[in-house]
């Protein structure tokens, strides 16, 4: 931190000797070079959520005229897959990007930016973020960690996962070992199952030796790339635990404020660009991983109402519980309840009457 | 135009004769002024859409230190509302944010990368254009025009409109005569109805009057501020012409080509900005207002599962038509329908099973 500080210093010096010779061009001769580095949480092989950091480095590079470099760094190179939170936030690294639910057990109230069970989409989250408060309360939120946040791409409703057996009732779920971190795996324990936290790359493994029953990672086209099609062959569906996850840019205050304005504003912007086009590009592989994945003998299975109604009333359970001990909890899921309770009363409505329609054979 | 080329030459002299002195500065000391004029089809009245052109105007200036400067007009300011694509494509102005199906008229492909009767939602719309092959066949069908296009914020799935009475069967619609332009108005003809064009400013009156029965404009935000209500009672859903609406901004070819690469590279960053907070904001003001609109007394409406399917089929057959009659609107369409017919196989599965999902009573 301190040496681009004073890097900052010498340039500005630089820029008012120059600036007496050519007043027209002061005001970009004072643009700084300024070296950031972004600490990824996902692997390169997650390279649709891997590729929303480089895609906010590139355009931030070409705006600047890569005066303002940011290096991408997968998870694990410079900073632990699950430390970026930390990392940021005590300027390790000045930026990251990251799923804000990996933090959960720093705080519950991390759960909320990313996706909770019988959450909101990736369109709900979206305008949530941008235009609901949403930006608003995480960032009060944050403040006490040392970072702000951005929107940094969506996965989409994700898949429920990889099943050995199939389940139909809640009493199927009995003992069952499955894969599911945060506030899904919560949701399964209270219905008898036994969660596990299980890093992606050690996932075939554990369902190849039979040490877990069941596994969710992503969707259609990650899920494919795990191969766990060749081990478990029912694909349930949907992930009621994550309806719409969205990554995050965290970026460290002090960096941030030390940034001039027109690097701020190429940040921001790039942000933004990063959010859409993940998203998109998820939604445009995903379909034709599915079809693959079909075709390759996966059985999809919808998880039955029975264990949807179940899941839904232990996760509200949980989320009153959270929010009667944790204040700052209480206060974003306030915001997130009831965005999400207006939103889908209009999408319900309107959206649903059209992405619902069936042409008769 | 050739005011700003001569500006970037003196500016590059200009430029030369600092570097000897400062070299490091250079590459920034070149940043020319730039001035464009963006001709917005909307008036200020749509506040949500208008104002997307605004967020790329920000967002250019800001990354550029204010030295790449778009001013934006109104429709009808500088450029008749439906006059943008042809005053983007003459030079007129730099840059115009409009709906390409204002131009079928021209040529009916350009009816597809707006919104077409039983088409693309919202987000499988922004997969088509930014990785579904959207934005390349787009182009190739723009060239001859004289601009690139850039998607610029979706309204989402739009209602169907006021209607003084209620319609159950295709021969309630026989002689109804309703404000729907473009292919929608083309499926209501050869349903019986008798389709108008009025602009949005005319809609209430005509409505007042009886000259026509019915009329459809956005969503519950943008509706609310028309009045409809008052005159109109029953409230359809969904608008079945407008699944997922995306704007777009034109911008001239040689103008951007004459773009220095930071300047070319903030526009594009920005143009995503604008598109994905649109977007998010319809959706975070639709929910109030249609919550309003029904307290005021507006009667929701389903259009009936005949009507539906009548639409559907008159809607395929006006498509089939045109691909056999054009070769570029085939071009265009086969990839739509094609990333349409994929994605709704995956959103059908995953998406609409946790949308759809309703917690017990």
């Amino acid at each position: 931190m301190n040496q681009r500080r004073s890097f900052l210093k010498t340039s500005a010096t630089g820029a008012v000797a120059t600036g007496a010779l050519a007043a027209p061009m002061i005001a970009k001769a004072q643009s700084p070079e300024v070296r950031w580095r972004l600490a990824s949480s996902f692997p390169k092989a997650l390279d649709t959520i891997y590729g929303a950091a480089e895609v906010l480095s590139k355009r931030v590079a070409a705006v600047t005229n890569n005066r303002f470099q940011i290096r991408v760094f997968a998870g694990g190179e410079i900073v632990p897959a699950f430390g970026v939170a930390d990392a940021v936030g005590n300027g390790t690294v000045e930026i990251g990007h990251t799923a804000s639910y990996y933090y959960v057990g720093k705080n519950p109230t991390f759960g909320l930016t990313t996706s909770i069970p019988f959450g909101m989409n990736a369109r709900q989250m979206s305008a949530w973020m941008y235009h609901g408060g949403g930006l608003q309360v995480s960032r009060e939120f944050y403040k006490q960690f040392g970072f702000l946040n951005y929107p940094g791409g969506n996965t989409g409703a994700q898949m429920g996962g990889w099943w050995r057996k199939e389940i139909q009732t809640v009493a199927d779920l009995k003992g069952i070992k499955i894969r599911n971190p945060g506030f899904g795996g919560r949701v399964h324990a209270a219905l008898g199952a036994v969660p596990q936290q299980i890093p992606g790359g050690e996932i075939y493994q554990a369902l190849e030796r039979g040490t877990i029953d069941a596994a969710e990672w992503v969707g259609p086209y990650d899920d494919e790339k795990l191969g766990l099609q060749k081990i478990a062959k029912f694909y349930y569906y949907p992930g009621w635990w994550e309806p719409g996850p969205l990554l995050e840019f965290y970026v460290n205050q002090k960096a941030f404020d030390a940034l001039p304005a027109d690097y701020k504003a190429a940040l921001e912007g790039a942000c933004h660009e990063a959010d859409i086009t993940m998203t998109a590009e998820y939604d445009a592989k995903n379909p034709a991983a599915l079809a693959r994945l079909v075709n390759a003998g996966a059985q999809l299975r919808a998880f039955s109402p029975a264990i949807m109604q179940a899941a839904y009333k232990a996760s509200q359970d949980i989320y009153n519980d959270e929010a009667n001990k944790l204040p700052e909890f209480k206060k974003v899921f306030d915001s997130y309840s009831r965005f999400q309770r207006d939103s889908s009363r209009w999408m319900r409505v309107c959206e649903a009457a059209m992405d619902n329609f069936r042409p008769a054979a």
